[in-house]
C-alpha cells in the first residue's frame, strides 16, 4: 500500500469499459480508404441544431446562467417535464415529482443512493448496462443477475425467485443498453406487480426513449394513481437533444423520495450546470419536429441492421432498437478477442459482450457484442457490413 | 413505508442547509429600503468577464463541445493545471495526476469513494462543510469529529488521539470553510507527517485557495516528492472565475488512486461538461490579471469586516478569511433562530453554526454564524453591520 488506503469496494469495481475499447486505438494506423468506424459508445455524432446552438448563446449572456441555480433543477424545466411526460404516459406527473441530474448517470446514482446502502441487494438484468454495475459495485450492494432470455427479455417468474428481504429494487432499461430490446407493456406490468407485491423499486430508464419504434406512451405505468409508491423513472436529454458533452437528465420519483434525492445532488452536484439545463428546456418547447424526423432516421437505421443480419452468414441479431444492435459472432473466440480484431483489421470498434456481463455465463459474454448502429447513416452501415463480411479473425 | 425502500444511511443524512436558508425567506416582504442581503451562500454575484463569457461563446461553435469527452476532463485543462499548480507549489504534479470534475463536491465524493467502504471512519475537522458531512453519512463512512480550537485551526495531536485501524482519510479544507481560517504551512506539515506515520490519505480542500491573504504558494505540501503517497489535493473553479454555474472543479492525486477515481466519474458523470472546461482552461490562460484583482479586493473586504467586528459591540470574530466570516453572537438565543429572526427583522440572509456541528457541542453551534461575507461590496458590508447594530431579538 504505497499510496494511500484504497476503498474495498472500488478495488472491486471494473474500469471504465468505453475507456479500454478507447485504450484499443492507441497506436492503431487507419489506411485512408478504411477510417475508424466506431460503434462503440452510443453517442450522437452531429452537433445539436443551429437554433439549439443559438438558444445556448443566448444563455450565455443571461446572467443568472453562470450562478448556482436550484438543487432539484430549474423549476421551468421541471415544470414543461412535468406537463410533457404527464400528457405522453396519460398519468399525473406534478412538478415536485421532478428533479434535474447531471446526465441520466447521475440519475441513476441518486435514486439507487436512496434506495439501498451498503450490504443490501437489487435485481439486475444482464446484459447490464455497465455503469449501473460499476456504481452497485462502488455502493458495496448486491447485485443479483437476472439473465435476459428469448428476445432479450428478464423474465418476471426467475425475477420473483430472486427476491429475498435483502432486495430492494429491480431496474429495467427500455429500449434497453445494450441490448436494444423495447420491453412490452405486459412485462413492465408484470415487473410493477411484482414491485407492489414486495414493496420494492422499480427503476425503469428511459434514456432511448425518443427512439422507440411504437409511437405514443411505451408503457402505461404511471396512469395508476399510485405510481409514486414503486416506480422511479430515469431519462437523457444526451441522446434527443445531441447534449451528451451537456450533462443533463432527469428523475420522475415520488416527493418523499426526492427529498432524499435532493441529498445526493447536493452532495454530489450542488446543482446541474444551467446552460446544459436551458438547452434541454429549449429542446422540448421547440424540437419536437425534429425529434420526430431523427427518430424516422434511426428507425431506417435499424431496418438496415436488421436486414443486414439476417444476410450475413453466421452472425445472429439478438435484439435490436433505439441504438443498439446485439450480436452473436460465429467465431471461436472470445468477444474481446474479437473486438480488439476488428479494429486492427477492418478499423470497426464495437464494444465486446464481455463488458456486459461476467465472464462465464454459460458463455454468452464471449459469443455477444453491442453495436451501437445509430451511430452511422445508412452509408455507414452499408460499409460496416462489408467490413464483417470480409473480416477473417 | 407507502412511498418504497429507502436507504438506512440516506436517511440519516441531513437535509440541504443552503435550501433550507432558502426556505426561510419564502414569504417575506422585503421592505424597498431595506432590501434583501443574501450572505448565505458562497457564490460571486456579477457573472463572468465579458472574455470569459465570448470564449464560452466560441465554444458552443465548436463541435467537440457538444460530445461525450473524457472521462477524467479535457487533456489540455489536466496539462494546464499540472503546469500552474507545479509552478505555483514548487513541486512535480503531472498532467496524469489531474482529474477534472464537475465541481469541487463531487471531487470531494470522488477521492472519497476511493478512500473510505461504508464502516471505515474519516478524521473531520468542526466546524464542518456541511456537503463533507453529508457525502459521508449518505455513504455510511463513520465521521470522527475534530473541534477546532484557538484561531479555528484544528490540533495534530488531538486528531493523533482519534487514530485506530477504522480510520482511513483526514479532511482539510484551507482557506476554510465556514470559518475562513488560512492553515499555517506548519500546522498543515504537522498533519501530512499523522497521514505519513498512519499511511492515511490527508485531503486538502483549496475551493477558496485564491483569495489566501498571502501570496505564493500557501503551503509546501508538493515539495516532498513522495507527496502521491498520502496527499490529495481539491480544486475549484466556481469561485475564482464566477462559474458556479458551470461546475468545474479539479483533483491531483497520485496515478494509482486517479485510475478509481475514474471508475467513480464515469458511473457518476460520464465527463464534466464540456462549455465549463473550455471557460475554466480559458480562464487559467488568459485572467490571472483580473483573479489578482479580485483577490485584493475580497481581501478589502475582509479588513472591512474586521474592522467592523472589532467595533460590533457583543459580538466576537472567530475567524476570517477567503469568503467567510465565523463569528459568535451575543443572544441567549440559538443560532438557528437568531438567522431566521435577522431574515424577518434585518432582511439580512447568514447561516447558523448548527448547520456545521452537531446541535449541542458545547452550545458552540447555538452561538456561532457563518457570513459570506464576499458577496456584498463596501457598502453593502457597511449595510450589514448597520443591520447587525439594529437587531433586537
Amino acid at each position: 500500500m504505497t499510496q494511500g488506503p484504497i476503498s474495498r469496494t472500488i478495488a472491486k469495481t471494473f474500469s471504465p469499459p468505453v475507456m479500454e475499447a478507447r485504450s484499443w486505438l492507441e497506436g492503431v494506423t487507419f489506411p485512408p480508404d478504411r477510417p475508424l468506424l466506431n460503434l462503440s459508445q452510443a453517442a450522437p455524432v452531429d452537433p445539436p441544431t443551429a437554433e439549439l446552438r443559438a438558444a445556448m448563446v443566448a444563455a450565455v449572456a443571461q446572467d443568472d446562467s453562470h450562478i448556482y441555480g436550484p438543487v432539484m433543477g430549474l423549476p421551468a424545466l421541471r415544470t414543461e417535464i412535468a406537463g410533457q411526460w404527464s400528457a405522453l404516459y396519460g398519468g399525473d406527473i406534478a412538478p415536485d415529482q421532478v428533479a434535474i441530474t447531471s446526465g441520466c448517470n447521475q440519475a441513476f446514482c441518486a435514486v439507487m443512493s436512496t434506495i439501498a446502502s451498503a450490504g443490501d441487494a437489487v435485481i439486475l438484468p444482464t446484459p447490464w448496462y455497465f455503469n449501473h454495475k460499476m456504481w452497485l459495485d462502488t455502493a458495496g450492494v448486491e447485485t443479483r443477475l437476472l439473465p435476459c432470455g428469448e428476445g432479450m427479455f428478464p423474465d418476471a417468474d426467475a425475477a420473483r425467485a430472486l427476491i429475498d428481504d435483502k432486495v430492494k429494487a429491480i431496474i429495467l432499461v427500455t429500449p434497453n443498453n445494450p441490448t436494444g430490446a423495447e420491453y412490452p407493456k405486459g412485462l413492465l406490468n408484470a415487473f410493477m406487480d411484482i414491485a407492489k407485491e414486495h414493496g420494492l423499486a422499480l427503476i425503469v430508464d428511459e434514456t432511448y426513449r425518443d427512439f422507440h419504434s411504437q409511437s405514443g406512451a411505451p408503457h402505461d405505468l404511471f396512469t395508476a394513481t399510485d405510481w409514486p409508491d414503486n416506480l422511479v423513472h430515469l431519462y437523457s436529454f444526451s441522446k434527443v437533444f445531441r447534449l451528451t458533452g451537456h450533462r443533463v437528465g432527469a428523475i420522475v420519483a415520488s416527493t418523499d423520495r426526492l427529498a432524499e434525492v435532493e441529498k445526493f445532488l447536493d452532495s454530489v452536484a450542488i446543482c446541474p450546470n444551467q446552460i446544459g439545463q436551458k438547452a434541454a428546456l429549449y429542446g422540448l418547447q421547440n424540437l419536437a419536429g425534429w425529434v420526430a424526423e431523427q427518430r424516422d432516421e434511426i428507425l431506417n437505421r435499424r431496418a438496415i441492421c436488421e436486414e443486414g443480419f439476417a444476410k450475413l452468414a453466421g452472425w445472429k441479431l439478438l435484439g435490436s432498437g433505439a441504438y443498439f444492435a446485439y450480436v452473436e459472432h460465429p467465431y471461436d473466440i472470445p468477444s474481446d478477442q474479437v473486438a480488439k480484431m476488428l479494429v486492427q483489421q477492418q478499423s470497426l470498434l464495437i464494444l465486446p459482450g464481455t463488458m456486459f456481463m461476467p465472464a462465464g455465463t454459460d458463455g454468452k459474454a464471449e459469443k455477444q457484442l453491442r453495436i451501437a448502429f445509430a451511430n452511422a447513416d445508412s452509408d455507414g452501415l452499408s460499409d460496416m457490413f462489408r467490413r464483417l463480411k470480409a473480416f477473417r479473425p
